[in-house]
């Protein structure tokens, strides 16, 4: 249960997002710090700060951390600080990150790519693997469609999809799939049912200020109902969500 | 819960399939006598032939039936068989036939067009509602789009993205929506998960030997293990699957 | 060469349309009397007034009309006044209809489904020619996509597509593809190089005014300037435009 | 006119390659060393012994060089060796290799991402400006949708599209778009029409024997009769080839 807000912004917000979070039950803290963005012009992370942020509310909330890696040269830095790399949607193919966070043995999200199918994100995994780093989890963020009331198209068949085809666990984030709270709780609920691993959620203790895509976060009560029908539902599923 | 072969064939496969799927727990059998095919040398179904199968068949096991209607000079003749129209995918837009099922009273099982947007699904309703008849169920089916490993790609976001701009129930389709019997298991548990009020599975007792989409079909006793699943997870989600 | 409006709204604007099209070389006048509207709130068309509009201004001006059809029941209706049926991208799969106008000698335009494969499309005209209807033209008029500043995508490849498995002749329609009437010259001349047959566009004399997708449509001198292009393009593909 | 094999193979074949299509009038070889393939196991490109051959092949031949670099780290032995960059469509959101291209001042060739929408591809042309090169070509060369019968869907809209909003010169590959050879030599004519400032095109003398992408490449004759059609199309358009 990774959830946390769009970007690292300060101290005191991730801090007060990640006892909220916590309390939860989310067991894994993400916030970017270097951040992807369509535009040079929008904000682009606060770069190593940021990643002393997290890690530090990280260990005060006893939380491990992921955050994004976007380029060969700042796997060690990241390395330093996070417990988990995230590769994002836009470098699913970026073979050169890859293959690098593959010498590493630190774990790696590895998001699926805007048009990418369920082969490409498997053979997309497959430059980790064939590196000798093991420790790869997937995660389905939803595929660009002509669909236009909402960000992305969620696609939970890749979940038993993968499954039937892979080993590697798979997680789902509606946050940017959807783009809408008012449909994250639904497809949270639905990626537990359709045997997700996991379920990755943006989440903001004030989202109209966010730095970056604030109008998909939720807020912090919003995410604990969330957690509460997951829970109920992972029961029924026969699964347990470990707490940290 | 709807249930049944793609197409009516005869009376005696029919009838097996009937009489498993009621013992599951299906409470509305489905079978095609009117059948849009891509190729006009396909197997087209059996017409009126078909209709009176699927009545007798439905009468005898208790089930109401649907089957779909393509042309509106055929409504007559489907509404005297029929407890329910089916608009299929290909027909979302054909406004005609929208407009004359409106003027019926029976329901209408209306489906997602295969890149319809879930504003252009509700406008088609509204066809039919504007007419007067107030009875329909929305159904998503999946959409077209570049993942080649299944045969559409299945939208579960349309469930609440539908019920938070409509009163009108929504049911999902993973059969049409997969093409493939592996995934249909996890994406009805998914669709009940996301909110949906009913699932629609195609089953079929020798798919190997269906005149149309038999490859799909799941087999009477996937289809009663599915139904175990759904009514477990109903029952979390506070909801129970009326008998008929 | 086809071109007018997307809606036949009243003598005095179509007449003032067809003479300035005729004069700028278009071969067809179009121009829907029954039309397929998203919402059934929107302008439905004028119904036979539309067609009778319709015959009188083409015979005025020498230029056979084609009209879209929408209902089997319209077709005898239709074909008293039309000299060519248009199956709209909606009823692309409308089988019934394909059927039907099968059973007329009149020309049918079957434009592309809105997300139809070229196999499909195919398919589609084999329900007319199988009827013994061999005067089908196709008509590319793009598919929906995620691009979201052009209301479609129009997929060129299509022409060569068709004419490496058909020997039906196929002809584009920048209009709807792009609904921007800057993109429709540049798009009109790509289609004549990539071989298409023909050119449809949506002209109105007064675009603000029109009652349905008048702000895709070029003004008559800026269709005059594309006919222009057009033809010297044709000439270099060795191909000349027929006048009426 | 940028021509060439996908990637380069030897000095042998490259060097033949060059002479024919030089010959037939293009003005760039391009070749790739550092390959991005979907999977690991397949053939990666020959590094910098690719770029050595390429340069010495473009050098014997007076053509200058284009080949993709896909990592910030690749960029000054690429530099070396190539008069202008590839970023290839995977990599179109590769922030950081934008931001370290446009540290060059060689020029860059910017193919559109699979599912990059028109502004996406102009964003992301704005990272390399930015930075203070000024020298981006763009190109489109198809984007990923449900047809099958076609490698990707080529977005020629994307021509005009681009000339509304910026003044970056866009070029368009017909060879990965329709991945047909049958299909490339329309399309090329139809990007030219569209208004395209250049048209790339995968040619090998022995398709069928390339280690990448062979089946799509045409053969050095097929290139030469299409760089014929693009001569007499340009002409109508009021356009030169420019010779090296």
């Amino acid at each position: 249960m990774v959830a946390g807000p769009c970007a690292v912004e300060s101290f005191e917000v991730l801090d007060e997002i990640a006892g909220k979070i916590r309390a939860a039950g989310a067991n894994i803290l993400r916030g970017g710090a270097f951040k992807p963005r369509t535009s040079p012009y929008s904000f682009q992370g606060l770069g190593e700060k940021g990643l002393q942020i997290l890690r530090e509310v990280g260990d005060r909330h006893g939380l491990p951390v992921v955050t994004e890696v976007m380029d060969p040269r700042q796997i060690p830095l990241v390395e330093r600080y996070a417990d988990m790399f995230q590769i994002g949607a836009r470098n699913m193919q970026n073979f050169d990150l890859l293959k690098e966070v593959g010498q590493s043995r630190k774990p790696v999200l590895l998001k699926r790519g805007m048009s990418a199918t369920v082969r490409d994100m498997l053979m997309s995994a497959e430059y980790i693997l064939s590196e000798g780093n093991p420790n790869v989890v997937l995660c389905e963020r939803g595929v660009r469609s002509f669909e236009d009331s909402t960000r992305n198209m969620l696609d939970l068949s890749a979940v038993p999809n993968v499954k039937a085809q892979s080993h590697l666990p798979i997680i789902v984030d509606p946050s940017h799939a959807t783009g809408r709270p008012d449909l994250i709780p639904s497809m949270a609920c639905a990626a537990v049912a359709a045997g997700a691993d996991g379920v990755h959620i943006e989440v903001h203790s004030c989202p109209e200020k966010a730095l970056s895509d604030g109008p998909q976060a939720l807020l912090p009560h919003q995410y604990a109902a969330v957690m509460e029908q997951i829970r109920r539902l992972a029961d029924v599923m026969g699964k347990t969500i470990p707490s940290v």
